[in-house]
């Protein structure tokens, strides 16, 4: 087996930090039973491992390929997606009155993580469907969630986001797609997106695309854009397939990595225009675009993780069984495996620690936003969704930046044999290499940080995300090492959260010059925190399993001891490094 | 032009940092005047930039493939290792007497540079040449020495070197493969290699493999290894060529990166025995290995340093040119080219610092090895020595552990555009992933500078290396900001040596556990120091020409501020963080 849900992690992290059973309590997830729940997950376990996962490797060896405006995927990918639109796993999260099994969120995510550890490639074809669900459930008439959500939901039909076009990257601001008015209330839509994931593929009988378009008399800028359902074939009253609609993949990526997903250019309206039906208001697209986006930057933030997972599983397995040179202690005469040699045990304790660290903080975010759905009162449901979007780039940046460093070490405990492509870990590198890319890069992710996340309210709730890390200081009188680095993590945010809000407004240039630090910061004082949290939690729990919970402290005092150490550097470096970020001229780099 | 040689930036490195005048009046280097250096330095960077980089990005598309034993290299290849061959750089740095150029290493590197990153593939070919030509130089008789040495470094043959096998990888006191003296001289050698670069190709009429293997009766481990000459053709006594010898390239590997350099599994003595000679004396083959070892990782060193300048050249590039989005501080109200915006900025000044840190630490070493040959003074000799040999380890896997991080930069500078192939971009981050591996993983290279270099004279070298750092502290009174983060790296590092000496003999676990992060910390404090001196010598010369120096001093001032505060994260790492390394048993994995 290439993969093993890591089954009993997830729910210690669901029930120890993430608060399960209390989120269980949340009118509307009376359902969510300790039983329920441990079914699902078992049952997501047994289906991805065993179906998708195989899956893995021909993705890249055999991706999705174009031909003639057509995307044929990876042999058993269509079947595969069969089984998953069958087995519910599409509506998890999502209301029961359309299909779904209307899960909490903190259901959903491991989930979704054993989904994206599986096949990172694969699982993109649902993480899109799911932002079109959100934006539907949202924005969408009655009609528009009638047709369209049962057959998102059931794995029918799949949806995508359609936003970059080929002079506009990232900046919304610049999108020319046109939306013109037939009087009837659709609209013939003309333009060219790009790097649309799972924009054409066989997978499905229809694809919905979500589309952003300006309508004629639109503001400029992104206060001009509005929304638009784009299917692939039109949809008859009675929700049959009608004719195929003027959207054409003319082309797909040749990628670093994740090559099974089709990444398309989708040219809408060479042939007399593509119909589309507004979603919402106009001029509000920004808006329900950025709800997608916000379920998707989570997701995203799991796929760090879940590919973290993958690489570090193939990293222990391969260290458990490779037998090379003798123990540097001199404790024996032979070669040994090499998971006795201390580098190789800092390497996967380092893998291991910052996969579990972003695991922890992305439960406890989906905990929060649980709490912020469904919570009775007001007050408390206010007070986790600003937890809740601010941890979102934390997620979405600091989970994808480490896969980064994860996936490498996953390459490097192999050695020559992570160079040689058969070998598979090669895969998990380049595959994690979009992900501090796609769906808003890194330093966008900052920018929310730094913007929307703290200024706007002036560091009200990262001060209180702090005081909470206090709290947990306080208990960890046993340990005074962890608390010292926590300690000194804490501090170290906390003159930073000072600086961003002192200078923003006077000297931006200085303060953004420090947002991606200040995100990767947050990720790893957040992390420890949550590492400190499990530490006690193990501690408390320790006689039930005593080899489970011991790796559990070992790993949380490894992360305050070789990654929470980070927090002082990355503090030195926002506050006092700004001026030489931005020395030079353009034409002296 | 996909690159551009950096000739004043290493101009500046060699004259300021690493004292070219000093190393061009040392006995033998009379020819190295400055007019030579810099004609020879002018004529590689146009033969690469003109030349070998082109032939980069074809030799991804268009790889080595391997048919019926023959490798075919990339189109353009061959005749491009022609006019390297006749342009005489295969023999900058080796003696006149065999047909070099008989110039400093502080020459050779600059030039070793340009190669590398106008095509990390090809230079692959001269690498691997060159440690053939260094054992020779050493241990061969001297008639080998005059059979082979002026057709290596002519380019008419190439080397390679054979330790590899598969069931050894790293640990060579596992090397099986047999060779059975003939009574005539000669020896049949029996057995595989693998990850042999460069083992077979069509670039050259002769291939000479140096090959570890074992005598009958030699004792077991690293101590009964000896050193063998095993040319693809056999040699004639009038240096023409013979019968094809029994060594075979069963198959090429399909790698991550280098796709262009054959990465050869060798066959030996299939059809009765391939014919080799001793080099040197029987069962010190580990000992020239090494000679030749030490060379090729000072070069991989280099290749790490050149794989990211190609990175930096292509970012800053496409930031240059790339539109979009407004600038943070409202300051233009339309979208501005990239390089604007501060994260984009923040990234390039962290690739270049990263580089040119890497670089001049690495010239530095050069000039010292310089020194320790041809000194006239025995003690300046062994005292060049001693330093050269703690540069290599942390030459080798500083600079290529960095280039990881900086192609991966590289990437996300391009955005989603860095994720597509036809970029470019990600060839550097597959190409550099190979460097921290092959010549020795990190890990080795840091066993070597713990053991070999810190622990052999008690840390009187590093502590010698940690003085000479607070002479340029003293320096640096105008900069009090850079000299407290310089103060603060080398007093990290000085708590490690210390913690390194005391502790390998009673806990060596605890200290292995701390091998890598050390040698971390000594590139990362090595670095420091070099662009500390880097900005005196540009205050002092500014005048010359502000811009260029301006960029300079910035530079060094980014290195200080965000690279340096790494160090005491790194100290606390290894000196409190070894038990939680070590802390799992092998199941907890």
């Amino acid at each position: 087996m290439t993969y093993r849900a890591p089954l009993k992690d997830m729910l210690f992290v669901m029930n120890e930090l993430a608060g399960l059973e209390a989120v269980s309590q949340l009118p509307g997830f009376e359902e969510a039973t300790p039983d329920t729940v441990q079914a699902v997950l078992e049952e997501a376990a047994r289906f991805n491992e065993q179906v998708v996962a195989p899956l893995n490797r021909i993705g890249d060896t055999d991706p999705s390929s174009w031909k003639d405006g057509e995307v044929r995927t990876t042999p058993g990918f269509r079947d595969a997606f069969r089984q998953f639109g069958e087995g519910g796993w599409q509506g998890v999260l999502h209301p029961a009155e359309f299909g779904g099994q209307g899960l909490p969120k903190l259901v959903a995510t491991p989930c979704n993580e054993m989904l994206n550890t599986a096949n990172l490639s694969f699982a993109l074809c649902p993480l899109l469907t799911d932002g079109a669900i959100e934006a539907l459930l949202t924005a969408g008439t009655e009609a528009q969630r009638s047709t369209f959500l049962p057959k998102l939901i059931s794995g029918e039909w799949t949806g995508t986001m359609n936003l970059t076009e080929p002079q506009a990257g990232s900046d919304l601001a610049a999108v020319r797609t046109r939306a013109e008015p037939q009087g009837d209330g659709t609209f013939k839509l003309f333009g060219t997106k790009i790097f649309i994931t799972y924009g054409e593929h066989d997978m499905a009988k229809n694809i919905v695309h979500l589309v952003l378009a300006r309508t004629p008399d639109a503001p400029e800028g992104v206060k001009g854009i509005s929304l638009f359902i784009v299917p692939k074939f039109l949809v008859n009253a009675d929700g049959s397939l009608g004719a195929r609609n003027d959207v054409h993949c003319v082309s797909i990526e040749h990628k670093l990595g994740i090559k099974a997903s089709p990444t398309a250019v989708l040219q809408f309206g060479d042939h007399g225009g593509a119909i589309g039906t507004l979603v919402g208001e106009e001029n509000r697209g920004l808006e329900y675009m950025f709800i997608m986006m916000n379920a998707a930057r989570f997701s995203v933030g799991m796929q760090g993780i879940a590919v973290s997972e993958r690489a570090y599983q193939q990293a222990a397995a391969y260290a458990r069984e490779r037998v090379q040179s003798r123990p540097v202690d001199g404790s024996a005469r032979q070669a040994v495996t090499i998971v006795h040699h201390p580098d190789i045990r800092r390497m996967l304790m380092t893998m291991r620690a910052l996969t579990e660290g972003a695991r922890a903080v992305a439960y406890v975010g989906a905990a929060a936003s649980d709490a912020a759905h469904n919570h009775p009162d007001a007050d408390e449901r206010a007070r986790n969704q600003a937890f809740y979007e601010f941890l979102v780039p934390v997620i979405k940046g600091w989970s994808t930046e480490m896969s980064i460093d994860v996936t490498s070490l996953g390459v490097q405990v192999h050695g020559g044999m992570g160079f040689i492509e058969e070998t598979g870990a090669a895969q998990h590198y380049r595959d994690a290499r979009i992900l501090p890319i796609y769906e808003g890069t890194t330093a966008i992710q900052a920018n929310d940080l730094v913007g929307r996340k703290t200024l706007r309210d002036g560091g009200a709730v990262a001060r209180d995300i702090l005081s909470r890390i206090a709290e947990t200081e306080a208990a960890l009188s046993g340990h005074p090492a962890v608390r010292r680095q926590l300690a000194r993590g804490r501090e170290a945010l906390a003159d930073v959260v000072a600086f961003v809000v002192e200078n923003a407004k006077a000297d931006p240039n200085a303060v953004f010059a420090g947002s991606v630090p200040y995100l990767r910061l947050c990720g790893i004082v957040f992390s420890g925190w949550q590492m400190a949290r499990a530490l006690l939690a193990a501690e408390a729990r320790r006689g039930d399993d005593p080899s489970f919970y011991d790796a559990k402290i070992a790993t949380a005092q490894f992360y305050a001891q070789h990654l929470l150490p980070q927090a002082t550097a990355l503090r030195d470096a926002i506050v006092e490094g700004a001026a030489s970020v931005n020395a030079l001229t353009e034409d002296q780099f």
